[in-house]
């Protein structure tokens, strides 16, 4: 059973779940793989360079916004290697003048401990005063200052983040929704917690980021408020569990080709190029390639980076910005120190499953794909190919490891 | 290949398995995921309230018929919050006055004993009196009173039943058919063993759930007996092996949109809404939210109750109502006790794998999706998005629990 | 892609492999799972006889031919179960006299030893005296009287069978082709060694039983040569390395039906009824279901057999009738002695994982699925439901035994 | 959804990964198999033999170019076994005359040492005087000599070959493009490193092998160069990583069907028959099979001569000619000295899943299928038929190992 839409790009694969429902059939990395069209080029001529909100990045690499993963200390070696570091606002860097005890505690809390824990750690309210200082350090150190904070907060906070000297804001909410402009119109609705986003921008100083969103309708509206770029992807990450506890979650390459469609449609309207980023469900240099194939102009990375031995997470992630105090969603996974931030984007890799060297990665990918930019690596030839656990896989991971036979 | 079905929704797709035989390609929750539309709701927005049967229910979960799950005593318990619990009336706590005693014996056999402790628990006679007290219990606790027997001795304990007190019958049976009503007229049927569910339903003062079904047809003739709500699922759950021993199942997410379409049709015809209730095959709160978004108006729920403190397993789950004396269906599970029921439906959940807090789970999924009821959340758009085990993933997998590399 | 084939039955269903390759896609029992239609009926009314070559057997159940499943001394007790045990003829049984001490051996050796114990133990001679005595033991245990030999050497040894009074010859070979008649006409083709089916059965006395066989084409030819059965399936059991070895190998599902497809255009042709009998790859009760509900009108299982505590192969199974001195492909598996061969086919099971209770099981099956005889369960609706081991199934199979969390 | 390419061959299957982009489904060896047709042979009349670039080999098995699988001392040995030897020429056997001593290093380095070894290994450069006595050492041993190199030094190293009398020159990348033609427009180009491929072929006096390659496009060009065979195949192997790293990779049934395509094309237009040699991702003779069943001439495997004792990798395996010094690929698998070359090539087996044998298990095949001739084989049957990992696999797995139950 298919359905045919046919105002944008390729048809839709429906299938029918039962006679009430159907369903599109969606793709995630996993399933995916990229094929050389017969042009190569050699590495030095690949350009992984992009612009957004007036900036130019040399590569397309984002680091989240997550406490184990920027914290006003790392956020200029992530600059100094070409990465953009985003800092929580809504984290313990701004909760905590003594952030780096904080880090301690949760580093050492048990398993079981580590859940309330971090509900008693998140009580404590925002301060501005660190918001204020923690912008500034990281101007201090020479890195871009990019900072991330929930649609609730972010009309409170903004005037404070552009006296301290903000470059860019990424307004980030797990599902951001269009609904935030009918809200306003209900009586008790509290003009300061409540965001009206093309107000929000029209208002700025600086670029705003908004995020995170998977539909192709939603995207071509929200491209239309004023941002200068678009979060894609919702529930894949590593230290995410959406989709067992809500159900919810689009597999990343579907999400971004169809975000990439309306960024497409909406440049054909209006002459603008809102950038699109992946978010989540990148583990490795394969998949930040496979995310820009689908259409990515960016990627938003956690996990490897929280595996760096500069980051705040000493050797552990965690999901989420704020946890839930009833519903905790982000999991706390223990991700070692395996290198610095500078092996991780530019190598030598110590090991070879694409974990680390990931920009070396990209531009190795690109030179074998034949793209010389980013817009070129967005074209490659995409197929299914899915890395479902055969017999045959199973066999050769246990051959890797020695077990085999 | 793919034949075509338009008398009600949407076509099915078939393949063909060989040259004589066709087959329809299903779907289970583990390969469907649900999709924001654009609009989110504050949570407090969301009503998870429903009816059944003239009962009026804040929210859509139901504790399984199960000994293990439910018992006179955490009827109570689970009634203050506010899910329904329904009582096995072939089980320990209708055949003998000391159940805790058997409970305790149950808790303590080896795995080599179980089949045969089993066989004999079960040889025991159910007893009038055990009926009457058992639902006065319930009823004395504050809960309403719901009980499951099978159809061949529905008509000979309902008596029993509307005298104590009861509120609401299940009559439940692997798969319910459509012969009992043809049974009936054989020379040598006893009356007061074989279940006209037509004459049973009209005879009752209590409204009767009928169950189990997966088949639109057989859904809609069964909608058409008189009965309150229609029980969906076919050897899905966790302590049912029916697939492997009979080669019988349906997944889950085919059967409740075959149901629902049953019902819409039914409805049509009728003005009649007959509620259909998803049973079996939902471990975390996100199959929860994924049977509601296929069509279910409640959810029937062993192992997560079985997991609670005040569950009458004592941290073991068993299937099956009566055990078969020669073929042995149902499994028996250790699932601990992990926390209390309350836990359970409304948390704070300790852990982040959508095992606890399950209203907390759907009101915040259907508040991401933009349902303010039950009835806007089945009309959520689903996806096929499988969640096969790849290489990928059992690398994130192995990295949460701290083995990767 | 998609190609057209209406002579018999459904279209298949085709796929691109490449540019030069096409390929059909097949199904196995894994990917299967049948459905109530709504008529249930008693256990009582459940009628598992079939007929084969002039004999009347009363469950569809036949031990596999080899030297781990069926002897001289285990016919009679399988007999008296009411399944049919067919007697490797190719094995020790016909090459020694204490072939007793021989399974000693087997049990006894190590995996190192295992390859090249077997390659010497094949190497004695099969000798006519023995092939004798064993029938006559087998007719003296009061079973039916059940052998197979491979084509090479049917024509020698079909005589002394008859003498000694054999019921019923299985023909048997990886895959049984249509050259059998064609090889003949050579000049160096020794008449003694090579096969001509249809005079071979001609010249018989007793039915003659032949396979392997996948093919629609194939199976169609097969059935017009005078055999009174055909055995269906390459490579799918749990002893059989086939598919790693060779490459080859079709999936259970696929292959009965497509061979059903045969036997209903050879009987349309003809008005003769030839059965057909999946071989291989059924561990379970639902297996067994799930073959008939394709079209198999018998089943015939090694390893369940193996298990029982009967079987010559003391806790071991093992494939091929005859070893191959270079290249192996059967293997040795431990598979214990788990219940008698009563338990194994009619109960009661110990265990819930449908391996024992066989007959019950399909008995059950059969109820539930309305099917009164073996021919009304080859009807019965099947369905694509794959039985992929996703994360929620890893979590449910790890609460089973009481690992998850 | 579904586009049509009807120039040549079968059409493809595109499905929808999102609005901007659409994917073709491709196949690897895990998903298919190979289905006998009712013709089989006796082993002894199946011929492997085949041609290429003039050379008559009696079996289409290459070892692979890599620094464990094939040195100046065991390409003999090989070679007497009727397979292909192909030397590296980038890698250790011509940076050092004393290359047992690195093997001994390699072998002994733990898994942290090996990357930053390997690194230093490869940063001692490549002499002539190396390179011309491995060539006649191999001919010494009476081998073909096959050697393989990269593009950038082909013109600088192949006089040397001839004057060392090579037979057969492989000249091998990841992903060979057709911009070698380009590039050597360009001023600053190096004539001496960049390949012209045309130019180099019609200057060689020995047959030139090219490759990597998967397209159709692209191999339909490369034909049309003046080689004698080309190599398929991108990223499956065991010791390659390409996927991951990279996102790269096409899965090899796939891509041997699209270039045998180009192949029939080429012949059609011009009546040279290009040999086209699947290289990578087959563990096992099944696999080896099916390449062929996909339209292989021959097949490059390195991992299974590894595990032989004539191997230079003492027990280890690893990847890439030659390990590049910021992002390593290939990994390194300790696969063990199981058997013989002999015995790995022409049995007998010690194991039966396939490892040992592959001429065997090539025969058995062919007469299974009944396939006389390699051309044969490339002709029968192959079906989709996903070797997925089910519940039901995993049980008879765990059987196998004596570990279920």
């Amino acid at each position: 059973m298919s359905e045919i839409y046919t105002e944008t790009g390729f048809e839709y694969d429906y299938v029918s779940i039962g006679r009430a429902k159907k369903a599109r059939r969606t793709y995630g990395f996993d399933e995916i793989s990229l094929v050389p069209n017969g042009n190569t080029l050699e590495i030095e001529l690949c350009d992984t360079s992009w612009q957004i909100g007036g900036l130019n990045l040399s590569t397309p690499i984002i680091a989240s916004a997550m406490d184990s993963v920027v914290s006003p200390d790392n956020a200029g070696v992530i600059s100094e290697n070409h990465a953009l570091a985003v800092l929580n606002l809504q984290g313990i860097y701004t909760r905590y003048e003594n952030y780096n005890e904080i880090l301690d505690q949760i580093a050492a809390s048990s398993r079981e401990e580590y859940v309330s824990l971090m509900r008693k750690i998140y009580q404590e309210p925002i301060k501005d005063e660190l918001i204020y200082a923690a912008v500034k350090k990281i101007k201090a150190s020479g890195a871009v200052a990019a900072v991330a904070l929930a649609p609730f907060n972010a009309n409170r906070y903004a005037p404070i983040l552009e006296e301290a000297g903000v470059d860019i804001i990424f307004v980030q909410v797990t599902v951001v929704g269009l609904e935030h402009h009918s809200l306003e119109s209900k009586a008790n609705a509290n003009p300061e917690t409540i965001l009206d986003i093309k107000k929000f921008c029209s208002e700025r100083s600086v670029p705003v980021i908004l995020g995170n969103c998977t539909d192709y309708n939603v995207a071509l509206k929200l491209m239309d408020t004023g941002i200068s770029g678009l979060l894609i992807g919702i529930g894949p990450g590593a230290a995410c569990t959406s989709r067992g506890v809500l159900g919810i979650g689009v597999p990343m390459a579907t999400s971004i080709a169809d975000c990439k469609a309306a960024q497409i449609e909406y440049f054909k309207q209006t002459g603008k190029y809102i950038p699109v980023i992946a978010d989540g469900g990148m583990a490795v240099g394969g998949d930040i390639c496979k995310a820009i194939a689908c259409g990515a102009d960016g990627v938003m990375i956690g996990s490897p980076f929280a595996r760096t031995k500069e980051a705040p997470g000493r050797g552990f992630h965690w999901g989420m910005a704020t946890p839930s105090p009833v519903l905790p969603r982000g999991t706390r996974i223990q991700v070692g120190t395996e290198c610095t931030t500078k092996e991780l984007l530019h190598g030598p890799a110590i090991y070879d499953d694409g974990s680390q060297n990931l920009v070396g990665a990209l531009k190795t990918s690109m030179a074998t794909l034949g793209a010389h930019t980013i817009k070129e690596m967005q074209e490659v030839e995409v197929i299914v190919a899915p890395g479902i656990l055969t017999e045959g896989k199973v066999y050769q991971r246990a051959q890797k490891i020695g077990m085999a036979r």
